[in-house]
């Protein structure tokens, strides 16, 4: 008897459950459903025919925010509104409306032609989560500034934040790493079935060959969990992206569709343990076996073991792996081959040994490994053989006859991974900031006596650690928009400036989010320390972007090197270095002679005036030019090596490369609201134009003083100016975060396991 | 049978165990053992008369460095080794000394003496871990900088380093939060146990009376988990010492024993979620109730409950607990009062409520919680009365007038912690550049053409990024060091002076312990991403630091007012405005009056100057305080308030408060190395205390040029030199690092859960 009651119940529980399967959905998609929350749901739900009772027991096992169900179980909710035929082929007949609750109902209609996903902010705004105030006392409209700024990625991160709202990427921050990596794959999977991972390939191997459109989707990931962020990148960029750019037709007929749909998962074997940034002296050697046709990888010892390999300790089953390819006893340099690493059933292939890295600072969700190759041996065809191949008679033949540009142009490959890292990384210094900047809006401390206690962001200290930084963000966004778009359209072109612009803004961009993120958690107080409020686990995810894909320090050099060899290219190899001294002499008695006041001018208007910010960078970044290229000069001349010469002006390097990096940001950001016809955004956009400027002039002054560009007293009231433009900026704060159109879910309260 | 045998097989087993637990406690002592040190201390030992398939069977189970012992496992070693009387009566005779085993017999030997303690650095010598490479460049002898450096420390950092090597203190950092709290209260009893935690309180109660040595253990215990660190410091600092310092003999008399033993653990309750920094606008309420001469201690809202209290979630049984107190209707202000939060079993009071705060971003063995107060009542002898009370019958009485004056008198408890979190901030900074040097000296990557690659820590680049630091770290060392001992001196005197150093070395080195983990983790690239390169971890935790026990750049602010409140009393209320505009024209024209090539001196004498620097540094910080005072009055005069005055120019206080700071820590490090007796010690630090000022001069080389103070020529030959000096100290640094005398166990690889 108790048998058949229960089956009745549980028929009962079943038919309660599929009704209301999209609103508890919904109830969770941002993964936190507080006690108030699930009273106002249930108080508004219509009983829609079945028993009160079967009504309120499937409610109180579902919406419980004490025992929230497990991703897994969403996930069957989500099954069980896909298979229901009624939600999928036709809009549901809206329950007879309630006169309290129409606006529930309309979510839960909403959610359910969406096929339960992309109803999560409704309900958001609808528990009152949305950030009114924000709107309230913002001089423009965060809507349109979103729109704005968004530009041609609005459409794409909107279909990728719809996948990144099914419940399988709530992701708890703090699990064991097992269940953590297994759930990222599970991810993977989900952003794989809807194709967001072929948006880069081919449309005729079932791409979308939208180059820009992916690395707008990458970024829209940035905005959720890192792990996914970075293993999405390692399968479908890193990996797929070396089999598309360094392979040819008969890698890409045999593998991309199996790369894009996750079927094949791989990894990007470069860095070894002995080289990190200096790929070039890496170790592993490919030598040609002409007897059979066949290459044979090998660790030589210890040290050149591949090490850090993304998808490497459990799920990736074949490698790119870059070796030192050897053919008839002569070493052609670096080159990439296609290494089957796992069997079908996970286990390692013959030869290779894998060792899990264990844990990191972050990106727990990542399983990163250690490859060993014992003289593991591969088909001809492996070889990616776009720019290079070997005849099977064992001769090596090359469209580029240079090693050293065949090394770089196969280097190229990177150029989308480090673009791709510094738009994630802005997206860290946007989550960042939402998060600071709308906790110092509404916490108070301190005051005048008999005043009430003052919100932490009208402080000025405050203000100044936020509001430049917010401006940089701005500014930030621009460059690398353009940069993606210009890097989408010039594929296969000259791309030399490209690659140097995607070196320095990954460096300067993944500085400015750790800064940032530091800044934004110590002005969280307390509460920036406890994992729920996000920032930490952020900042800890970002830092490898920092180091990988090139050490900053790295990459900044050779923004500076692609600077000399321009300046060279520019007026002969011959006759640089006479010119050198030349412009020098030129450039440094030029701002005097032009415009011998502009040195001490301190009117707003100057101060402010974009073209005296433009000069101001300009001036900066041509000294430090000609300068370094005069120190290398008088080294090499008293016969240091090029090398000796560089090491002796790293410092001097590195300050160009910022100061170029800087100048072309702004560049960028003004000429964006130049062609802002909304005369409110358009305020609000040269205000934050003004102060990323004067920032950075502020922060370098003392260069600018040191060279004469600036007098004493200009410092000083650029240094006000600052102090000014941040107060002016402080009402439309809440409103620029507001318009960076982050998800709420991504902001608001992190997901800790109970069980911990 | 079976039980016969096996009965007879443990025996023997035992009798080997006792006979090995000395040794097997050593190996494991700093937490791994590779198989090659496994094998090899099993060549070596003697086998003392046992059969040798029970000598193996017991080695194969304790000796496995693939199933390491658990840290109860290694107490329990612990406490058999304590337990067999020969060791602890008297030396045990030494076993049979076999040729190739002295070495390992020795060790033995010395730790068998020393109680299975101590032995750990020799074993880590004897296994070939130590940094000989560091000793043969360097040109000092890093024992002696040691002892330098060291001072009256040596004694107790050996005295807590001991307890410290026990393996209760093997910590994972990647397990369940719930054991990792359990491990780290374990360690505290271990603490106590040994008298650690006693050493501030005075004889009478069974402590030590060493206020210095105090903050010397809390020093040597920030090289270990720093979960034990803090939480040490909120049982025996923060609470202990507000029951010390607020209480009078009838708390004494009753908690200080219980404390000390960790027989009564308590809680710091201070912070509020509505108020941080603000401790004299909390709202929690103590209202006397005259009638049966208790106090009712009251949570009124949700934000005034007590926030990141640590010991709070678990393990405290009692709270110091900061309350407004009305008497009679009227409000006296913040006072202390002891409140029991948990009866024995651990189950809260009745009207107690408490929240675990969760998940952290470090400091995950530390049990912070909320604590919410509903009307609970304490008898009248609860509140901690040494500086005002309460009668019986209700009437309010304190021995300082001033309710500002009394406020201020009871934060001064906060001194001890801010000194203490100052000197663990700059233990975590040397830890880091140990680990980065380290790295950086043995890592090369690139170079001439031709050559081997270069170390990393050739390059200029790096050097710059962790050579100035490395200054700062030395530095601050030992203005710290005069600073503890100052307080410890200084106690009950007039301590303002010292309480303004402490909130500006608390800021100043929490903020420089980030920077330079920050820095030492990029330099080590990849593996600085790794938890087992540790750095990360010790960010993780030491993080908190530049928030707690008051945010940062509030701290900063104390100081600049505490330094214009000095300038007041120096030349008296009245006249101290007229007198501001005097000094600062002064000091401005000073310079170019008494001195007129020194702002265009160049010449490397006059740039290593220790009496340039502290005149630069000197002028730097009178120019700041003298133009803030200007600027105060000038906003007070035309009608601001105070608290405006000071927001407007919060970013000057700040520059004034560290421009403070670097002119104090600069003159600390002078007298130290001046009185110098060892001419080779002399030299290296000479060139440290010269890379620290010019390093800080080159930093705000804007305002030295914006002052007049620089001509351009001058701040670039600073530049130059800072240069200079870094590669003047590239081959000592790794001798550098080694002479901080951390215990290698905490700078070589980390604990990671295998299970995990």
């Amino acid at each position: 008897m108790a048998k058949t009651k229960s089956s009745a119940q549980s028929a009962a529980d079943e038919a309660v459950l599929t009704q209301f399967a999209p609103l508890i959905y919904v109830a969770w998609a941002d993964g936190t459903l507080t006690k108030d929350e699930a009273a106002r749901i249930r108080r508004h739900v219509s009983k829609g025919g079945h028993a009160e009772d079967v009504v309120a027991r499937v409610l109180d096992r579902w919406l419980n925010p004490e025992a929230p169900p497990t991703p897994s179980d969403l996930n069957a909710l989500l099954e069980r509104i896909r298979s229901t035929p009624r939600v999928r082929q036709e809009p549901r007949e809206r329950p007879e409306p309630a006169v309290d609750q129409p606006r529930v109902l309309e979510a839960m209609h909403e959610v359910e032609n969406a096929l339960g996903v992309g109803g999560v902010d409704t309900l958001s705004m609808l528990l009152g989560r949305a950030h009114s105030d924000a709107r309230a006392a913002a001089s423009f409209d965060p809507d349109r500034m979103r729109a704005c700024m968004d530009g041609d990625r609005a459409a794409i991160r909107e279909r990728v934040f719809k996948v990144m709202h099914r419940p399988i990427f709530n992701i708890h921050r703090v699990q064991a790493m097992s269940l953590y990596r297994e759930q990222v794959l599970a991810c993977l999977r989900e952003l794989a079935r809807e194709g967001i991972g072929a948006i880069a390939f081919p449309k005729e191997y079932g791409g979308e060959g939208d180059i820009a459109g992916s690395i707008f989707a990458f970024e829209a990931l940035a905005f959720g969990d890192m792990s996914v962020l970075v293993k999405y990148g390692v399968q479908f960029g890193l990996f797929g992206g070396s089999v598309y750019q360094l392979g040819t037709a008969r890698h890409h007929r045999k593998y991309l569709r199996k790369i894009m749909r996750l079927e094949l998962p791989g990894c990007f074997a470069m860095t070894e343990t002995g080289h990190g940034s200096n790929v070039r002296d890496i170790e592993t050697t490919a030598v040609y076996d002409p007897s059979s046709r066949e290459f044979v990888i090998h660790t030589p010892h210890e040290n050149a073991r591949k090490d850090y390999i993304g998808n490497a300790a459990l799920h990736g089953r074949i490698a790119t792996v870059f070796a030192q390819l050897e053919v008839r006893g002569e070493n052609h340099g670096v080159h990439a081959f296609l290494v089957p690493i796992r069997d079908e059933k996970g286990a390692p292939m013959p030869g290779v040994r894998i060792e899990d890295c264990g844990e990191k600072i972050g990106l727990h969700g990542v399983d990163n490994g250690r490859i060993y190759f014992d003289n593991v041996r591969i088909p001809r065809e492996n070889l990616l053989n776009r720019f290079a191949d070997v005849t099977e008679a064992g001769e090596y033949v090359s469209t580029i006859p240079s090693a050293s540009r065949r090394f770089f142009t196969m280097l190229g490959t990177l150029v989308a991974g480090r673009i791709s890292v510094a738009a994630a990384s802005n997206c860290a210094a946007k989550a960042g900031l939402a998060i600071a900047i709308r906790h110092t809006a509404a916490r108070r401390q301190f005051g005048n006596d008999d005043g009430p206690e003052l919100p932490l962001l009208s402080y000025l200290s405050m203000q100044r650690a936020l509001l430049p930084r917010l401006a940089a963000t701005y500014a930030l966004d621009t460059a690398l928009y353009d940069l993606i778009l210009r890097y989408a359209e010039a594929e296969g072109g000259d791309v030399r400036e490209i690659e140097s612009l995607a070196a320095g803004l990954k460096a300067y961009t993944s500085r400015h989010a750790m800064d940032t993120l530091q800044a934004a958690r110590e002005a969280c107080g307390g509460a920036g320390y406890m994992m729920q409020n996000r920032i930490g686990g952020i900042r800890e995810d970002v830092d490898v972007f920092t180091t990988f894909e090139g050490a900053n320090a790295v990459l900044l050099q050779l923004v500076a090197k692609s600077l000399i060899t321009g300046l060279r290219e520019q007026f002969g190899e011959m006759r640089v270095w006479r010119l050198v001294r030349y412009v020098t002499a030129r450039a440094t008695t030029a701002v005097a002679e032009k415009n011998p006041i502009a040195t001490r001018r301190t009117d707003p208007d100057h101060l402010r005036d974009p073209d005296f910010h433009d000069a101001a960078l300009r001036f900066r970044e041509n000294h430090l030019l000609n300068t370094l290229a005069r120190r290398l000069k008088a080294r090499i001349d008293r016969g240091a090596t090029p090398v000796e010469a560089m090491n002796d002006c790293q410092d001097h390097s590195i300050s160009l490369a910022i100061a170029h990096v800087e100048r072309v940001v702004h560049e960028h950001f003004r000429r964006r609201l130049e062609a802002c016809s909304d005369e409110a955004l358009k305020t609000v956009l040269e205000r934050l134009r003004a102060l990323y400027a004067l920032d950075r002039l502020e922060s370098d002054r003392g260069w600018f003083l040191e060279s004469g560009y600036f007098e004493p007293g200009k410092a000083k009231a650029i240094r006000s100016e600052v102090s000014a433009l941040c107060r002016e900026l402080e009402s439309d704060a809440l409103a620029l975060v507001e318009a960076f159109g982050i998800p709420p879910r991504f902001t608001e309260g992190q997901l800790v396991a109970a069980a911990h």
